[in-house]
């Protein structure tokens, strides 16, 4: 990586405490001397995290949004909130390329259509890039779970920032934009696939191939699934439980048969493939600078992970690199 | 399996054709004696397959249900449609311990509610039991995609659904009711799924424990799963489209790297585990006699398959021995 970039990172949020999103904020500047790292959180903790403080931007913030507050009215109640600081430097400061925080999705949300709305776009969308069977190909699921009770209106215009999304980062003209249902027949779906189906077939600007069932969604159907954020979610995190529960049936298997060593490889192969680790980062769509929401899980490796998908992404290059 | 029954068929609806169901049920009667079959279909094309006629009981029908009919207007509309002859039958005949049709589920549903409907219910609902990261412990999943669009007194007669079939199968004296959600926390969840947290919490007669997020459903987390069709039937579609991934991906990395016998074997374990042969077959709860409806991509190992099940859950045994 040549060009210099700054990257702003929220280190409240994590249920493995701001220690893990510090350490690898320290990572990722011992390994790549042109970023730069505006770290948003206790200042005193920051200071003492033996940081190369010169390439290093601290912003004070005590408080989180959790997942019992209403991020509405924490945006508007609370002060000092990291999510909502982190955001709002990102719209003032002009050598930041992306925000990262693994903080509560709904204030992501807020703190995103606050701050860093894309002019043309009503409101943001999480989407998630999941990898398919084709290697190197990417599907572009959205939303996954920021928005939740959802109009047709809006799934159309997830079809739309996923659409620019693919088209900008993964230079595909037209991309294939498929609508997640039950079956893959036009008359399959609950009320709100089937009404978006009707406007998603006449909506200019968008190559609409018809509705994807769960069976298909990691076959290279399309390159953006819309669906509502509730739908989205199961989505993924069904993907990832199915996943985790086959590769420890299959290490399980290894240590039993005695196969450990091929099992084991077949293992990290299969995480490989389905990119098991960076998977963990939504994309909010719509958003003027890149904004990562990582798991609320995440460790220092998630945020370097992060770190990784957003330069390679700030240099147009594909998302995992 | 020592004691005598009889179940009803429907040969049409499979994409592979009556021919295959056909096979199924041959393949059945030979290998059990005490089995008796009605088969529902072609007459003439039943006649000529070479079956032990004695055991064979045929009732003549030519329609189907397709996924463009509208599944309340073909009841009343089309004529002798094999599902509802077939459900029909098993309501009039005192000998027969369930149905088993892979025709349309919208249909299969309609013939359900018009012939076998337990009183104690409003409506039935499609449920699939899903195995365990737990050996031996299975997940009743309802709805799984026969009930799209539902309100919250109708996830609420799932849960009872459910809880009925785990009480009844299973032998669980106080089956764990959960809801699906895109998180655990009671504040998760779109709008249907809050305004049935408040019911089940209250609910008479259910042991609700709260929310489950998809990356948890086959982890043992709950005995009956409560969702909407549309949404349980992304989590059936996503879990089995990820797993054959998986397994394609592993059997893929064993010929690359010469360990084609232990990824094979590995393969097939974990098949086993995730018996994902049978999973094809949801049951329709809520009716008077078993009612199981296969996959629309059903061959003569599905229909053999689901008349095992069939079998153990009439002996009462768990559904997979």
């Amino acid at each position: 990586m040549s060009n210099k970039c700054r990257i702003v990172i929220d280190t409240l949020g994590s249920d493995k405490g701001p220690e893990e999103i510090i350490l690898g904020a320290k990572n990722v500047l011992e390994e790549n001397e042109n970023v730069y790292i505006t770290l948003v959180g206790d200042e005193d903790l920051i200071k003492n995290s033996g940081l190369p403080l010169d390439r290093v931007k601290i912003i004070d913030a005590k408080e989180t949004v959790t997942n019992y507050d209403n991020p509405v009215e924490a945006f508007y109640k609370k002060e000092k909130v990291s999510i909502f600081l982190a955001l709002e430097e990102a719209a003032n400061d002009d050598e930041v390329v992306g925000v990262i925080s693994s903080g509560n999705t709904g204030a992501v949300m807020v703190g995103t259509l606050r701050y860093l709305l894309n002019e043309k776009r009503t409101r943001p969308a999480l989407a998630a890039v999941l990898p398919t069977t084709t290697p190197g190909v990417f599907t572009c699921l959205v939303d996954t779970g920021a928005s939740i009770d959802v109009g047709p209106t809006q799934l159309v215009e997830f079809a739309h920032l996923g659409s620019d999304f693919m088209r900008q980062l993964y230079k595909i003209d037209s991309p294939r934009v498929a609508l997640l249902s039950n079956g893959a027949e036009a008359t399959k779906g609950n009320k709100l696939v089937k009404e978006t189906h009707k406007l998603l077939a006449v909506e200019p600007g968008i190559n609409f191939i018809g509705n994807v069932e769960g069976s298909k969604v990691l076959n290279n159907s399309c390159d953006v699934l819309v669906c509502d954020g509730f739908a989205g979610n199961q989505v993924l995190k069904v993907t990832e439980g199915m996943a985790v529960n086959i590769i420890t049936e299959l290490i399980k298997y290894g240590k039993m048969s005695g196969n450990e060593q091929v099992t084991g490889m077949a293992a990290q192969h299969i995480m490989r493939t389905y990119d098991l680790e960076s998977n963990g980062a939504g994309i909010m769509l719509g958003a003027k600078k890149l904004v990562l929401k990582c798991r609320g899980s995440s460790g220092h490796r998630a945020i370097q992970t992060a770190c990784k998908i957003l330069i390679n992404l700030t240099n147009n290059k594909s998302i995992y690199e």
